[in-house]
C-alpha cells in the first residue's frame, strides 16, 4: 500500500496525520504474501489448484473441478467508532447500518473475481460481555446482518461472538465478516485476463464514505466546532451522513450474470479511492471522461480537510463505489441493469492502450503506476 | 452456553469470576442463531441447500452438488495476552505458537463435520500500525501461520491486517482465522446421524490448555507470587506451559479418511471442557472408562484454582483435545493412525443407549444434559 504522493498543503489532513502508518504495516504484508503464496501448492495433494492470478486480487480463488471456490475475510475498520459517538450524541442505534457495512466489505470484494457469494460468517469481538447487554444495539446488529444477507441472497452460516477484555477496548466491538462463494460456471472467473483496450469503464454509485477513509473522517470531526452534529446539508448531520451504509453490489453482479454479461474485470473502490481503478497489473491507460456526482458528505470532507481533487480522489470514493470493466457494446446495458437493481451507474470512460495511468479528465488529475502499489 | 453448575467452593476460581459472563452473550447468540437459520433458504436460488443439521455443529455445511462446502470463522481468544506478558518477562517471542493456536481454532472445528480444510484466511487486527513495527514478533506470526498451513496441507489465501486504534487496545492484536473446506466424497459428512449405541469414543491428546480457559489461566497467574514464572515442572514455567501451541488435528482426520475410516461424529474439546462430549443432540449415554494423562499445566491449574474434578473437567480439556466417535471395530486402528501422525490417542469408552449423560468413571463424575446448552 502506498499513501498520497502529493505534498500536504497547509492545514490539509492526510492519512498519515490521521494515524495510519502504512510503512509499518507493509513489510509484514509483503512477508505474509510471500509465505502465503508458498502454501498454494498444498492444494495439489487434494487434486485441486489455486488460480495464481487471484493472489493479487481481492479474493482468493481455488479450482475445485466443477467450479471455482472463492473466499475472503474482511474487517469493518473504524466506522463503528462513529456509530458509537453518534449513539452517545443522539440516543439512536446505528448498528443496523454498521452490520451492512461489515458484510459489504466482504461481499463487494468477493464479487470482483466473478463469485456468487453463498455463505457469510460473522466475527463480532466485543471488549467485554457487557457489550452484548445493550439489547437494542445487539438486536440492531443482528437485524442489519440478516437484512444484508437477504439483500445478497447469502446464507448466514454462523460466527463468533467472543468477549475479549484486554484485547478489544471496553465498550467497543471489532467487526469482520468472512465470505465463501462459487464461480459457477467457471467462465464467470474475472481476474483480469480478458481486460483490454476498448473496454468501457462503468462506475456504480456509492452511498457516501462507505467504510474506508473513516480515520480521516473522525479526525476531521475533532476539528469541527459542532463535530459530528455539523450539518452537511440542511437537516443532515455529518455523523448521520458518514453512517449511510455501504452499498451491497452483489445484486448488480448477479443480475449482470443473468443477463449474460460477464465483466472483463472489477475493482471495489475502497481504500486508496480512485487509485483502485489502477488495480489491474497490465500496462493500460484508463481514461475517465465523466465522473459521478460527489456525495455531499465527501464534498464536505474534501472542503473541510482542504484537500485538492488529486488528494480527495486518491483517498475517498468520491461517489463511485465499484468499477465494472465491460465490453464497450455492453456498457449501456450494464448501466441499465445496475439501475434496475436500484444502483445508479454511468459509463465513465474507457480502457486504452498506453502507459499504466488513470486520467480523470473532468478534474484534470492523472495517477500513475507509482501511485498504487497494492500487490 | 452454560457455565459450571457446581457451587463454587471457597477460593475456587470459576469462569464468572474470571470475567466472562455468558448470560449477557446468550440472548444475542440466540437471536443471531434464529436470524441466521432464516437465511439458509437463500441457497435455493443458487440451486443449492444447507445441511440443516450443521446449524448446531461447529462448522456450517452447504450442499453444492458434487460435494459439500464447509466454512467457519474462529477467534483465538485471549491467549495472545499471555504471549505478550511472557515476551515482557523473558524477551522471547511466542507468536509462532500463537499463530498455530489461531489456525487450530478454525481447523479443528471445521474437521468435525468431515471436511478437508482447503483455504485459511488470516484476520490480524492490531491496536495500531506500531504492532507490525516489531519485526521479530511480526515475522514469528507469519512463520507460525505458514507452518501451521503446511502441517494441515491448506492454502493460505490471504487476509486482513487492519490497524484499529480505538477499537483494539494499544499494543494488542485480535487474531482470528476463517477456513473453507470441502466434504468430498459426500459420504464423509459427519453431522451425527450415524452415531449410535455401541460406538467407541477415541480421545486425541491435547498439548496443554490449547486456546480455551485462558481467562481463568490469566486470573490464576495474578494469584501466584511468581506469576507466569512459577514452575509447573522443573524448568518449565507456567507461562511457557500455557503457551504450548494447540494440536492441529486435521492430519489425523485426513489419515483416517485415507485408511477408509469415517468417524460417526466428532467433537472438538474447547470451551466447556469435557461437556463438549455431550454435544450430539441425541439421547445417548457416553461412558468413559479410561482417561488420558492430565497435562502438567492443567493439573497445576486445577490445584491452584482449587477446582474439584467436576469443575476442572467441565472447563478444561484435561488432556483430551478432540473426540472421535467411531465404529467399535475401528477404534484400535483409529488410535494407531493418530499415533502414526504423532498424536497420542486412546480408546476411552463407548456410547450406550440411555439418558443423555457423560459418565467419567475413573473420576466418578457425571454430567447431564442440563450441563451443556450449546445450541
Amino acid at each position: 500500500m502506498s499513501s498520497p504522493t502529493s505534498p500536504a498543503a497547509e492545514g490539509t489532513l492526510s492519512y498519515e496525520q490521521a494515524g495510519v502508518n502504512y510503512d509499518l504495516i507493509d513489510p509484514l504484508k509483503v512477508a505474509a504474501q510471500r509465505a502465503a503464496a508458498a502454501t498454494g501448492a498444498h492444494l495439489g495433494a487434494h487434486g485441486f489448484s489455486e488460480i495464481a492470478a487471484s493472489r493479487g486480487e481481492s479474493a482468493y480463488v481455488v479450482d475445485v473441478g466443477p467450479f471455482y471456490l472463492a473466499s475472503i475475510v474482511e474487517c469493518l475498520g473504524s466506522k463503528a467508532l462513529v456509530a458509537d459517538e453518534m449513539a452517545r450524541l443522539t440516543g439512536r442505534s446505528y448498528y443496523e447500518g454498521i452490520a451492512q457495512d461489515t458484510i459489504a466489505m466482504a461481499i463487494n470484494d468477493l464479487i470482483t473475481v466473478g463469485a456468487t457469494p453463498l455463505v457469510v460468517q460473522a466475527y463480532w469481538a466485543a471488549g467485554g460481555s457487557d457489550w452484548f447487554g445493550d439489547a437494542r444495539r445487539a438486536q440492531a446488529l443482528v437485524a442489519g446482518w440478516k437484512k444484508a444477507c437477504d439483500t445478497c441472497g447469502v446464507a448466514w452460516g454462523g460466527g463468533e461472538t467472543p468477549a475479549l477484555a484486554g484485547i478489544v477496548e471496553p465498550g467497543r466491538i471489532d467487526l469482520a465478516a468472512s465470505c465463501t462463494g462459487l464461480i459457477n460456471p467457471k467462465e464467470r472467473l474475472s481476474v483480469g485476463d480478458r481486460l483490454g483496450a476498448g473496454d468501457a469503464i462503468v462506475l456504480l454509485a456509492s452511498s457516501g464514505i462507505h467504510a474506508n477513509g473513516l480515520s480521516l473522517a473522525r479526525k476531521l470531526a475533532e476539528r469541527l466546532p459542532q463535530g459530528y452534529l455539523t450539518e452537511v446539508t440542511p437537516g443532515l448531520s455529518y455523523g448521520e451522513a458518514l453512517l449511510a451504509p455501504t452499498v451491497l453490489y452483489s445484486p448488480v453482479t448477479e443480475a449482470l450474470y443473468r443477463a449474460g454479461i460477464t465483466p472483463r474485470y472489477c475493482a471495489n473502490i475502497t481504500g486508496h479511492g480512485w487509485r483502485k481503478l489502477l488495480r489491474h497489473p497490465a500496462e493500460l491507460t484508463y481514461r475517465i471522461t465523466r465522473i459521478p456526482e460527489v456525495t455531499p458528505v465527501l464534498k464536505f470532507m474534501q472542503q473541510h480537510a482542504k484537500q485538492d481533487d488529486r488528494e480527495a480522489y486518491s483517498t475517498l470514493n468520491m461517489g463511485a463505489g465499484f468499477a465494472l470493466f465491460v465490453h464497450a457494446d455492453e456498457a449501456e446495458r450494464t448501466v441499465e441493469i445496475a439501475r434496475a437493481q436500484g444502483v445508479s451507474a454511468l459509463v465513465a470512460g474507457q480502457v486504452e492502450a498506453g502507459p499504466k495511468q488513470l486520467i480523470i479528465e473532468p478534474i484534470n488529475v492523472t495517477f500513475g503506476n507509482e501511485d498504487l502499489q497494492l500487490r
